[in-house]
């Protein structure tokens, strides 16, 4: 029942001191108040065919994140609901860099209304353990490359502010630029707007975070109407965010393959200008045309899995 | 870290046959996917003053509940910041019956948007504890006399819906018509609007509950702006719902006699017409009223305080 | 292609004067925007098992308007999704007596927003059938004992009111207190709420109507999420509104007798204070109350149907 | 440029003491952020055709404030657009008491954010001139039988309650159950719902008033999309409020008694059931009918004048 | 009472081929929910200045189209409700390329929501006429170059999406880029951005289209507040969407000629600086200026007509 | 009690003719319906340090203008609220420039709904003091190089439109791309996009403004929660706007460069990946770090005043 906090070392540049790494040493059972232990963990993402941090987190390889870089939501759509997953996609959010798709694993925080009863009950577990005081950047200390962090601030705007231009910027570095999901809000949007990470958010607002108290990091968290399990693989694109559960992620992606040549095809189609769209779209139903649809989609699915190999 | 289920025996014949309690016995840690034990409540309820259930929820006294029955929301108020509990209310529902106050101990249920990843273990730790499919009924067969159902469906309308006419019945059977308080839908609004118990939710829907899973019961849930705590005095009138920490109960109750006192004061010297309101209150400059309201208001509560003594 | 107008006497005391016949005699096609023939709505309410108006409405029977008059939304619920109907609620409504269930054969109505250039065109045809200037009364003058008058008005609230108190008067006489759905407003809302007859409408405002023009009478007109049909019985309870196909009113109906028994028979369970909900509800586990169940609810049926042959 | 604020002593029981009277006595030009003096209300509201207050404002007399409670909206609509005014209907309250027209004065208060530089110079001039702390009893302690208090609290919810019980209390014996208009809330909803004075108010809260400055007592208001002027005639009824200035009362009660000639006769004819709506409605087409209505309107009325006579 | 479906040629290599002429041939009345005739179309339309399409839909010219690109919301108000066209404005969309004026002719598609009974009778009328399955891309297929796709799919979110990428796609090559106006939703936005296209919708969802059935092809439909009809002139800027009707057209360009020649000579003297805006507009009071600007109002627009005929 | 409206020559070429500067020579007081005189500007705003308009406003110098084009809306949070101002920002706008900070001093207007009784009376005033009708470009011909032009349209919509492009395009000449902020709508939106002043509204519409009556210039006006008085020194930044006393202006621009350095150094630090965020931030807890950034602090700060002085 504890956290293996060891922080890996990242790539870019980011390494911890030796302090860092004590602050984040094992973490003692009930120094949050939903406590979810490694076994939880390791019982609940039990289908997870990936490695896991040390702390129990699924991780979803890097090379299938520069993959999922390529989809859209339409794509998860595609597999998801189909496999009984009906509740993965939130949305409603303003989106920081439209253009920019957002991936990576996702790292949950949750906070909760303060109650100053609670509060000092989880504060005195936490000192007990020898370790100051919980809040936002407890949570952002323990980022690592390839995360997203996944918030849960009911939706607060003012004092629900998880983040202000500093520890954007620090959850950039730390995450390698890998995002933020809030279901809360954010200050500096003028500064924020100048760094190159995603971000999806309810609000910004110019107060700091305040009149809540961090209840939990890395338990299941809910965001509109999805429940995120860490490690879970999150999609952002210009309509929304998708959270793929980490034994989805390979079909997920060998179908967006085949959508994407799909697409390719229908369009060169649709660029000759001799079919009417029912015609080739969603697939041809002259038997010619869908040999021929049929034989470019083995050909163009080679050529991608061969691209990757290199 | 176990539930002790054993349900008390009702005062109105409402007695629990032998399978009952057996369906009701002590339930393994780990049932649910929030694993908060009767040591958590303990420890977060630590500065409960009263009794406890047998599952450790602070038990506010019956005593308590019958003078709560006076009191509404402003009073509350004048009480709960000043002790720094600024998030203790919730509002925006729709109320069932407008002109009957809701008084009783929160009973806590926790749902979630449906994952069948995660719902299957927690189904599968459930049947390995030889219980039946957790589900919201599960909850209900647990609710105690005196107690309110506040119900986390995070705002669901379509398949949010935690009761219809049976189960509300039910609930006012069990609960000794306590009362409801739901996040999310009820169903049979026809049906339920001729049963005299207390309700408040946020929308009627003709579907059933679905989509969901249910993740805690009497674990710490979020309604609206406020984290209610299992055991909370829960109060609704027409305005809203507080959610008063047992600790407080006491202070809050006293201050309302005295608010109560000062209201029949103010009016009486209203009704004389002699006086601009800004004269009488909130409080008399006149040394000579303030006089007469200083002996009124220590009269009157003695009557009070002896009148309950009966 | 022709709506057949012959106004049916109404049995208390509403007797049309010869004038007012002939007013609604035979209308010529093309008199309103959309050509809607007789043999239009013949065709696409093909299912329908009963009897017709002349002018092609399906006329759901007297008898089955009694009975659906205790009915709620639920019990409609519990029926039409499994026949693949799963759009034919709508709801968001004001509701002007909640405690009286609206029950009646849709009646439909649809305006657009006016256009100049088209509205002439409607009422120059209108005029070269001799009949006078179409507007809201015109579709009133046609309404029947048992009818709910349906009323697309697109949620418009400044003039977009259906009728006022002297309209919403004659609507009741001559609908013998049917009922009125209008996706708009209402205006006289003081008026209008001592009349005993049910509505549903969007807003209330003081404005007449305006600035738009009748586009069709009995044409298939869209209510929220529904698509109404001339002719569908509709259900109105606190919650929100049923429309419900001819063809399908049986089976409701039937099922709605036995949903009336399950609910006896379980709250008579739940009087009883021995069980736990789930022993009972949704149906007994126990073989001998499963038994038990099945034969109440055999005589209770039965009792039930000798009732209505009386 | 003074208000002359002497009270004018109430029916029903309410005189003022002589402390009382001074209080309210001649205040300073400056001691409202908004300086409009008694000239300017006279300048602005010129067309009164009424006595006036002592401090200028315009006095609908009582005789037509009684003939005002039969009517309702849309009888005032029928009036006032044709004279230029289309601006002076506000709706979207939450209603206290449905079934309760509200017929009274227009005493308006304008409340600002606060600002502390602002807010101390105001103070510091109301000091100056020997009276008491700006707040909204002040306002509250100038009220006359038959006013209406309009207070623009800009929609504000927590902490824009312009009164609780007690308060509400007063201004109903005070105004003799003239009413409240709030663009802002309440307190105490449950309290004030027990006590017979109609109100309109955005919302309930259970805060006090707070973070807001007194800016105005009877200067121009705005509430919705109406400016009101102190004096003005408020009509409010299920739908909303209207403002009917001074010189317009008259004529709209004229023509709301040919309004409910109109409806009786209508509903009379409709009762005969011969009738299609658009033969008598909006007027009846055949001139025998023209006539029979015209000869029941002319003899209604001078019944009904006749009756105020006595 | 039949559709020519004989699709033009398209200017940019877009050469259907003749399976697809075939598809589109002459369609059978009836075979769309409502029947509007290509005489219903003729009568609706009779105004229309111009050419039109084999099916009857107005054909505003070319060199019209080209003027209306300079156009925006404002200059269409200052023509519009004077000929008394008070609703032919739609706001509140989504606008894809904000910068990118919309300008084509309205192609009118009609969903309603999905009733097994009517749908099955609609595609078994369509079967009859030995015509494949009618679904979105019915409409499609019949896009010419110049139309904006108006579709009503009556503010529909999830399963409300008209065309993801690809269609959208096949919709800008069949326009050539004319446009899409839908009451509802698109999928795929991320990838839709990419495509230079103009588009107003209301959402953007990963869900494909559902739960609708296509209820009519070039009818009148609406969108927000506004009765559009086949054939108008589309005009979408940064602000929303105007919909011309035809025979209103010349008047609405002439007089943007005029507007544009006063914005060009009001800002040059502007930039001059010795101005109040007052002395210069709307208008000049001084008789030099006034004349000054008459006489560049005229020069200029001789200088367009003159551009235009070269 | 008079506005002294003599106009300074602006820097830019913008010279005032000898008409105009008559046309708002000494307005009479009265002629707006909230008079508000100069002394009752300078009582007001007593507390001002800077020097002052010939009217009486706070002139914040052009220095500090420069200067907080630097800032954003959380360096203005840190220092108002201490101050006790809470009630100082505004958001919800649209944001015509998201990435071009606003900096200027408050000109404020307000407008109310139109009552003709009330603006015959203001207009007849106007007359009588020899001047124009009284209409939005009284108060745009009075703006200043510099000047924010505040607006309260209270949200209106339709009608409620302070500028179209024209008028846009002089007021981002009169005041030197100052800005403005308008509790209302603007036209012409695709004619100001590509206009270079900040601009913050609520909505956009092609409608001219209309039905509303100008009742005061350079009076206290509402904007969301905020009292802005004129002078204020307006902030607008991506997420809102600020309005800051002139009295607070000189410490929100010192903390701001504190805040500056210490984001500065902070990044830094955050760049050497070797620190956690809390070791950090906000402030470091070694001590050697501690030191090390006051240092740093002390030489940004010098270095920020000697380039200023340059």
């Amino acid at each position: 029942m504890q956290y293996n906090l060891k922080v890996m070392r990242m790539k870019v540049g980011f390494v911890l001191a030796a302090s860092a790494v004590a602050l984040l040493a094992p973490r003692q059972a009930g120094a949050q108040l939903f406590p979810f232990s490694k076994q939880d963990l390791l019982d609940y993402t039990a289908q997870n065919p990936f490695d896991r941090f040390p702390d129990g987190r699924p991780k979803v390889p890097d090379s299938m994140l520069d993959r999922a870089r390529e989809m859209s939501s339409e794509e998860v759509w595609a597999v998801l609901p189909g496999k009984k997953f009906e509740n993965q996609y939130a949305d409603g959010f303003q989106v920081l860099h439209p253009g920019k798709t957002m991936v990576g694993r996702a790292f949950t925080v949750q906070f909760m209304p303060l109650r100053p009863d609670v509060d000092s009950v989880v504060q005195a577990k936490v000192r007990a353990n020898g370790l100051p005081r919980l809040k936002n950047q407890t949570a952002l200390d323990m980022l690592q490359p390839g995360d997203v962090l996944v918030v849960d601030l009911f939706g607060k705007k003012v004092n629900g502010t998880i983040v202000g231009d500093n520890l954007f910027y620090y959850t950039m570095k730390a995450t390698h630029a890998g995002g933020l999901v809030v279901d809360g809000s954010i200050r500096d949007l003028d500064g924020i707007s100048g760094m190159d990470m995603p971000a999806y958010f309810r609000h910004a607002d110019p107060t700091p975070i305040g009149q809540v108290m961090l209840t939990g990091i890395n338990v299941p968290v809910r965001i509109g109407e999805v429940t995120v399990m860490p490690g879970d693989l999150v999609l952002g694109d210009r309509e929304g965010v998708y959270f793929i559960p980490p034994q989805a992620v390979k079909d997920v992606l060998d179908r967006a393959d085949e959508i994407h040549v799909h697409d390719e095809w229908t369009r060169k189609k649709f660029d000759e200008g001799r079919y009417k769209s029912s015609e080739i779209y969603p697939s041809p139903a002259d038997p010619a045309l869908k040999q021929e649809y049929q034989e470019y989609l083995k050909k163009r699915l080679e050529e991608i899995q061969a691209g990757r190999k290199e």
